[in-house]
């Protein structure tokens, strides 16, 4: 991609009422665009990189054998009522609207109700389970603060699985598959060494569920974590029969602030209960499925790579995330010749800056745009047939030939 | 793909309010699941469709220079309310809903406001013209009866792009590109032959804007055509001075019902003048940027598409929208070997009906789902070391060598 070819430019400031690191960054560096607090629309870049965090996510859940839907936003109440959870008094962050031709909808904030009364079309019989469908959709929060930028939104997009057994063990069997998956998710997201998978209140099924907190100064959770790691807990269960169960102690664990990047939960019978969905077992008896489901907050993980990695220059994108690998830079007619050819055929890879702008300023927004390495072409690299390669995490610099790049 | 390995079955009736023969053939093929009239889910074999429609648009306008964004659906009144739009009288199908922390708003039902004010940050100067953005977004439209499947959604997908300029020649120049790129589209789409570009009502500031409409049974619009559909206008603009403009007479003309699968619309200063999108230009002066609009139904494609091809036994989808080229079944213990050692490498082109069902059944599934191909590997085909590829269209028959297929 050039530069030139974008309508997008870096700007010298952020909207004023964006107080997030990530919202700030983003929208300079050209990624987003702020509709209004917790809504934000993603420019060419932005969704470059959603589709390779998305892209990621698909990967690691088709190799568990789980199948790709797309639901709707708007959601017929009735499901919602027989669980309870269509009440603003339940669920305190409904939109809600008419319908011209009469009666209330909601926009989904999540999918278990409708999700699970459209699998009692397809589920009737121990043949048809276990089964596991996901999707990528918007849900709407109608959070009455939005102040984290793309960290907390009142539009945003998430990954949502749901996983349909015959009995606990095999929901136990999945539930253990996707903790690795997500493992392998975050691990390739770049961000495995700062993520956990943390203990969190199961509620009325489970004694806990688990979320993955990823630290970060600005998170919004609190987590307590052991020396090694191995046990981090969220400080809503801190009390003294789960650090029992876990076989840790108060004093040996430390405090950190996280962002939860990832939930996975068993929900065994709290919404196939309520909304029938049963099937026939081996015996011809009618048995109640079991249900897990697991979600991955995808605009979120946008926004806490970006807080995570960003220096006082700007972004610092992880490789499999980046909308380009190179930002490419020629210098002088020579360098400017030779960087127009390199580029010719890598335009997938390569974001070209072929503006008419002085040196100093295209490396100012390759900085702040965060793309892994810059390569510059001028004349003073080519008198060695090379290219100038930094890497924009580290900063460091070394020549490189032009036919080994 | 298996059939055993989605959760997804044909079903042997529609739900009974679906009075849509697309909504009905989509939802019995496992297409489609309904969640309320004009708001579908897509299973995973309709979002593959979904997906190749999309893919065919993005190649074609990629090609003319457009870059992709993804806007949000929740819309702040502001903007809206600088054009008159938000008004319920004025536009009398939104979805409105009210924020937890105070003030209304609106689900879009299209973007030229929110995208006229975005691209106010990225454009001064006439150095930054032209541009062309474009996304695939969720729209939303409080419609009072909804009974036409996937042809008319409350809740649909749709393709829309908008182009910035600083000439009204520029505008037509660019106009007459996206007619070039529609035409390539629909002939893609499989559905060029019977997609006419259709004179229509221009509004304020064109004498004409142009439609594409597919001629088809179910459409609910009324275009005249002339014999050799060199002439074709919707019902909206049919008088004399049209006529006279176009060249055609009354008597030459006639009617039929289609449905509109694109529209174009020269906007010039519709909506850049009481937004301020404007330019400074070569001689300093700040000038009103021209913009144009384009849009293309895509949930709607897939019914039409749906609709046009579907025969007695089910669907019939073109090679280039079908979720799989291909619809496999083996016959009979060597049959069933040889389908699955083919079918191994071939997943993404095959879908494997690899159930334990009578052939009989896996025919008509095969029949209902409408993949272009069927090849059946039997005992008998083998002895020919061959297999029998059926054309779903045609319904053509012939026996080929496994080697060739």
């Amino acid at each position: 991609m050039r530069f030139s070819k974008t309508f997008v430019k870096t700007l010298r400031e952020a909207p004023k009422d964006e107080t997030a690191k990530n919202g700030a960054l983003l929208t300079r560096a050209g990624y987003i665009h702020k509709e209004m607090a917790g809504v934000y629309d993603f420019l060419p870049l932005g969704l470059k990189v959603i589709e390779n965090i998305k892209t990621i996510i698909r990967e690691e859940l088709n190799k568990l054998g789980c199948e790709e839907i797309l639901m709707s936003s708007l959601q017929n109440p009735e499901p919602w009522e027989k669980t309870g959870r269509f009440s603003d008094q339940e669920v305190d962050i409904w939109f809600k609207t008419e319908l011209a031709s009469g009666g209330v909808l909601g926009l989904a904030p999540t999918h278990e109700e409708p999700i699970t009364e459209l699998l009692k079309s397809y589920v009737s019989s121990y043949r048809d389970l276990p089964l596991y469908v996901y999707q990528f959709q918007t849900k709407f929060r109608n959070e009455l603060r939005a102040k984290s930028g793309i960290l907390r939104g009142r539009e945003f997009l998430m990954k949502d699985l749901y996983s349909l057994h015959t009995s606990e063990e095999d929901l136990d069997r999945f539930y253990a598959e996707v903790e690795k998956a997500y493992e392998r998710i975050f691990e390739r997201l770049g961000i495995g060494d700062c993520t956990f998978e943390t203990f969190a209140s199961g509620g009325i099924f489970a004694k806990y569920s688990h979320e993955f907190q990823t630290f970060l100064p600005v998170g919004e959770d609190t987590v307590y974590y052991n020396a090694d790691k191995s046990v981090v807990l969220n400080k809503e269960v801190l009390d003294e029969e789960v650090m029992a169960d876990l076989g840790v102690k108060r004093e040996d664990l430390q405090e950190t602030t996280a962002a939860e990047v990832g939930n996975i939960f068993k929900l065994k019978f709290k919404y196939s209960e309520p909304l029938g969905l049963n099937y026939i077992d081996e015996e011809n008896a009618q048995k109640t499925v079991y249900m897990g489901c697991y979600g991955i907050g995808v605009s979120r993980l946008m926004g806490v790579i970006a807080e995570k990695f960003a220096d006082e220059k700007g972004l610092v994108w992880p490789e499999t995330v980046a909308p380009f690998k190179y930002y490419l830079v020629g210098i002088g007619e020579n360098g400017i010749r030779t960087a127009e050819e390199f580029y010719t055929g890598r335009e997938t890879e390569i974001f070209f800056d072929d503006r008419n702008l002085r040196p100093g300023e295209k490396f100012a927004d390759s900085e702040l745009m965060g793309l892994p390495y810059r390569i510059v072409i001028s004349d003073k690299t080519l008198t060695e047939d090379a290219a100038e390669l930094t890497n924009r995490q580290t900063g460091e610099t070394r020549l490189i030939k032009l036919t080994e790049l």
